[in-house]
This record gives C-alpha cells, sequence and structure tokens, in this order.
C-alpha cells in the first residue's frame, strides 16, 4: 500500500482545490491538522478501491458547513473521529477505511486526519470527482445508496445521529444542525461496503489530485507552462485568458453566489467572459452565451502560476485562465443531471457536455 | 393500578388545560387520539410516582412544536411510539412506563397513546406540575438529569438521535430540526430511572388533572360554582373577574408573545388589568403593577362555566376570571426561578410568591 506523507499531503490539498472548482473552501487549515496527525500518528496508508473487500465497511468523513467559518472556528480535531465512532457503533462494524467525500479544499484532507488518527488506510476515490455544495450531490446517491445513518459532532460535545427517508432530507436536517452548531460540524456518512464502494465511488481521486499537485509544483521548477500541463493530465481545455473586471457577490439562502467578469488578454483580447457560483463554479459564459457549465468542471487559476483560485479569493484586476474539465462520466446520465445539472442550480438552460 | 378509560381521559385532558396554564395547544386532537388508542388496545394502568421500580427506566414521551401547527398536520400517532422505542434501543432497555413531561394541552395526552399501544403505564406525574414553552424548563434539570439521549421522529419516517453537553443545547437541536420537520414533533427524552423519578419528577399530576376535570363537570350538573370549587382544590386565588378589551399578538422567535388588557367588572368594577403571555400565561398586572408572575400559575377561565382558556382563544369581549395557583415548590428555589422566573422571560421584575 502507498504511504502518504508531510509533502503528499501538500500536494494532494492543492490538486483537491484544483478539482474543487473554486468550492470546498480554502483547504490550508485541513492541510495543517492532517499534517499535525502525520507527524504525531505517522503516514497515511493509501487502499486502491478495488482493494476494498467486498464485505469490508467503509466510512466517508467530512467538514459541513461554511468553508469561511472553519478558518476562525477552528476544530479541536477530535470531532470527525467522534462521529467517525459513532457511526461505527450504530452499524455495529469496525470500519476497514475512511474516503473522502468530495475532492475539494478541506474535504480531501478531513479524511487524512481520520485515517492518521486512528490508523485505517483512506481508499484511494471519493464520491464526486469535484466538490458540489449540498450533501445528495454524491455519485452514490445514483446508485441508491443512502446518506444515513449519518453522525454530526461538534467541539462543544454535541452529537447527533440521523436517519431520514432520502438524502434531500439528510441535507436538510442536518443543514439546521450544523447551522445551530455555528455553521461548522464534522460528519461522517454514506457508509457503505465494498462491494457497493466499487461502483458508487469515484476511483483513483486521491492520485489524481497528488498528480495535479505534483505537476503544479514542478511547472514551477522547470519553467513549463502549468496551464498546459493541467489542460493535458485532465483532458481539458483552456477557456479563455483575462482580466477580472468585476466581481458580483451576494449571501442566498446561506451559500455564497455571484458572478465575475473577465475581459479577454492576449489571443482572446477583446472577449467578453463570465463566470456564475454558487460556493463553486457553475457557469461559464462566452458573449452572453452559456458555454461550459456544472456538472463539468470549471477551474479559475492564475494565469501564470496556474494555482487554484477559490471563488472567495476572486477578486478585480486578477489575470486569469479559466479551465474546463470533463465530469466523471456518471454524472452526464439523466439522473446525474438532475441531481446536479445547470437546472437544478436555478439557470435554464441546457447542459452542453464538454467535448 | 387505577385504570383510565374513555371518560377519564376527557376529565385528565381538562384538567391538564387549567394546568397547561394558556399554553400547551388545544389538547382535542391528542384527546382523540388516546381515546382511539384505548378503544383499540384498552385503558391506561396509571402507575404512582412511589410504585416505581427503582431500577426500572421510564421514558416521557411528547409532541414539540407549534400546537396551532400540529391542529392542522396530525400526526399518524405512531411517530411517538417510534421516538419511545429509539431510545429503548439506545438505552439498551426495556422502559418499565412512560410520563408527561408536562402538564399542559395535547401533552397531558400523547403519553396515554404510548401507554395504551404498548401495554405501559403512565407514571402518575410529570416534570412540571404546569406547562412551560422550552425543553430545559423542567423539575428533572434541577435534578441534573441530562435530557438526552433524545428521540425526535417525524410521520415521513425521519429519525434524530440527540446527545448534547446541558439541557440548553438539546432545545437548540431539537427546535431546528422540528422546524425543519415542519414545526411538529414526536419526542422522548428524560430517560431516567426509579430511584431519579422519584425526585425528580411531580408527583400525583395526572390524578390531580383528573381531579380538576371531574369538578369542572360536576360544578356543571350540580350547579355549583366552578370558581371557588377550582381555587379550592388547587389552593389559589380568584386574581380578577372582568371583560377582555383588547389582545395584542405577535409571533416573535417562534412563540406567540402579546398582551390582553382586561377591565374589571362586578366587585372588580374599574379596575384596570393585564395579561402577558409566551405560548404560557407569564405576568399578571392589576393597574400597571406586576401581581403575580411565573413560575406560578396563572390561568383564564370562562367567568361562567370556569372552562379553561388557552392564549388562542383569549379575544375581544370575553367575560373570563383569572385565577392563580401557587406552583410546585421546587420552582421557588434560586435555580428553579433562575430556569423559568420572570427574568429568563424577559420581564425585569422580582418574583414574588402568590400565597
Amino acid at each position: 500500500m502507498k504511504l502518504l506523507d508531510h509533502d503528499a499531503l501538500e500536494e494532494i490539498a492543492l490538486g483537491a482545490t484544483v478539482l474543487g472548482t473554486g468550492g470546498g473552501g480554502d483547504p490550508t487549515l485541513g492541510k495543517l491538522m492532517a499534517q499535525q496527525a502525520v507527524a504525531r500518528h505517522g503516514p497515511v496508508q493509501l487502499l486502491p478501491l478495488d482493494e476494498v473487500p467486498n464485505d469490508g465497511w467503509i466510512i466517508p468523513t467530512a467538514m459541513m458547513g461554511a468553508p469561511t467559518v472553519l478558518a476562525e472556528k477552528i476544530p479541536r480535531g477530535t470531532e470527525v473521529l467522534d462521529a467517525f465512532r459513532m457511526l461505527e457503533r450504530r452499524l455495529h462494524c469496525h470500519a476497514v477505511a475512511t474516503v473522502s467525500a468530495e475532492a475539494g479544499g478541506v474535504n480531501s484532507m478531513i479524511p487524512m486526519v481520520v485515517a492518521s488518527s486512528l490508523g485505517v488506510p483512506i481508499v484511494d476515490a471519493d464520491g464526486m470527482g469535484r466538490a458540489f455544495p449540498e450533501i445528495q450531490m454524491v455519485i452514490p446517491t445514483l446508485h441508491g445508496v443512502s446518506a444515513t445513518p449519518m453522525a454530526i459532532a461538534d467541539e462543544k460535545g454535541n452529537q447527533v445521529l440521523l436517519e431520514t427517508p432520502d438524502n434531500f432530507w439528510t441535507e436538510r436536517l442536518a443543514r439546521a444542525v450544523t447551522i445551530q452548531m455555528g455553521c461548522s460540524a464534522s460528519i461522517a456518512l454514506y457508509a457503505m461496503q465494498g462491494v457497493v464502494a466499487k461502483k458508487a465511488m469515484v476511483p483513483g481521486t486521491i492520485s489524481l489530485a497528488r498528480d495535479i499537485g505534483h505537476t503544479l509544483r514542478t511547472c514551477r521548477e522547470q519553467k513549463r507552462d502549468p496551464i498546459e500541463a493541467l489542460t493535458a493530465l485532465l483532458h481539458g481545455h483552456r477557456l479563455c485568458e483575462g482580466k477580472i473586471t468585476d466581481v458580483r457577490r451576494r449571501t442566498e439562502r446561506g451559500f455564497a453566489r455571484g458572478e465575475v467578469d473577465i475581459v479577454g488578454t492576449g489571443d482572446d483580447a477583446g472577449a467578453q467572459y463570465k463566470l456564475s457560483f454558487q460556493n463553486e463554479n457553475l457557469v461559464f459564459w462566452r458573449d452572453d452565451r452559456p458555454e461550459v457549465t456544472v456538472p463539468d468542471l470549471i477551474t479559475v487559476v492564475d494565469e501564470q502560476t496556474g494555482l487554484p483560485i477559490t471563488t472567495e479569493a476572486l477578486k478585480y484586476g486578477l489575470r486569469v485562465a479559466v479551465l474546463g474539465f470533463p465530469c466523471y462520466p456518471q454524472w452526464r446520465t439523466p439522473a446525474g443531471l438532475a441531481l446536479v445539472g445547470p437546472r437544478y442550480f436555478g439557470y435554464e438552460i441546457e447542459y452542453v457536455p464538454l467535448q
């Protein structure tokens, strides 16, 4: 089994921020927590998805709430272990591994804290192949996997166990509880056995995130074009290059929503682009025509370094490139698009797959 | 053990509405549910508090939320059984009985549904000797009894188990969950063993409620003065007699708050009275001076029939008497007053015990 050390976590956190498409929050705090756990308990074992025993339970772990709050209301680091153990007790099992629910920002790192602290492996997979803002928005939902029993724990000693008739109810109740806990809570949910996980999880996400992070780091050292390297690695495109001329932000129903205007530069000089986001980047517009939408990945990076820029960090004057990457194929099914397509987010436009 | 039949439930529901001091909601729906359960499963056994085995667990059951919603969003009647059983599973016990958390409106009847349906007795006690709006406001809190583990269930199949560091956190998280469930949910909480219950519960409440209901019924038949009979039975006073001249209502933080103006009639002719309420009646004012406050009981009754009037039913023109009854003595301790005294409800006035 591969081992993930301090440097590997550095690269994975960076790569996951590219896959996080602007959302999932700044991973810095999660990375520091994970690196501290590794310094104390040793490196994390990475378990390939196809090597999970069919009858073994895996328990995804994550933070829920507003990433902006997380940076100020720092977790003790034991809450997520509480949530993990609560679910083990409820299921009368010892989980063989934990895993990431989403490949974005802080939630690429929280399961590393669990894995290192408890000495269990992390599965080389995630539930989305990217980041999304709501609990039901995972590939396991498409396979009929229940988000519950779900455990929620906070730093004050509150613990909540949910059982719900569907994953939309899980989102609704867990969101209300998380808000009361101070807009940030540790969660364990979507427990599943290996036989299910092999169909319902996205394989290879941790390795992919590490490759992305490694690529960005070595490009800097070797003075290669990081944007070319990224698009080649992720089979994507550079959608535009330009300067941010306006950012309009608003908070709606607990989400950070907004639009970004970008004026083209270089080969794109004179063109007008717009990016719409809700935590994550949702729609990329060229001259008022939607060109790329969720569930495909839209990531803003620094024009020079290729380093990803989260939606919170977008601001006037930044010179950026916008990149598009194709999503995990199961998102492109009718059921997948019903769950996370542009219409779910309130855009009356058709999804056109990025080639 | 005494048995409670259809008629006994009728009297208890009426008596509990007097003890409910205007809150707890109209008990009609709960009474119909309990009478239906009794028709199907047989009468309810009434277990005196001092006969609960010391090592036996009792589990209080109740409805939580807005009583006004309950009347429109009718429970299936099985949710409260779900909550009761969830708590039994969590505690690895079979409870020897259920019991009322509060002696008001619908919550005098919900435990009857549980007792009859599951064939367990109901303890002749409650947690307050009256009604109060928040979870932590029970005598068991004064004895260090934890409200959690607490089970919450709704008619859609959602089930939530809470564990909290104190009973204020229980109120906060359970309230948020209840609101998401549609402002009405079935709950089981404050599980305790007999040895604790004998100190921490208010004994004899069900028998007292039945005596009150029986008295009101027989006064009507025997043409005795019901108000004199009530004040004698509950060692209280008629505070005033008059006509309601104004009712001001507002909804604040999910509670029905307001004031009622009453102009004295008969012996009280010319006097001005005011009643402040938050679900329950909180303060009775005579000529702008507070005369009776929580935790003592303030109940509005019809001047002629002595039948209790809930705060929702107060309206212009009603001819009423306002009655005051002393509360359960443990509420008059410093800890009791900190939990439910006038200051907790936002009135900067001292509590003066009703004699």
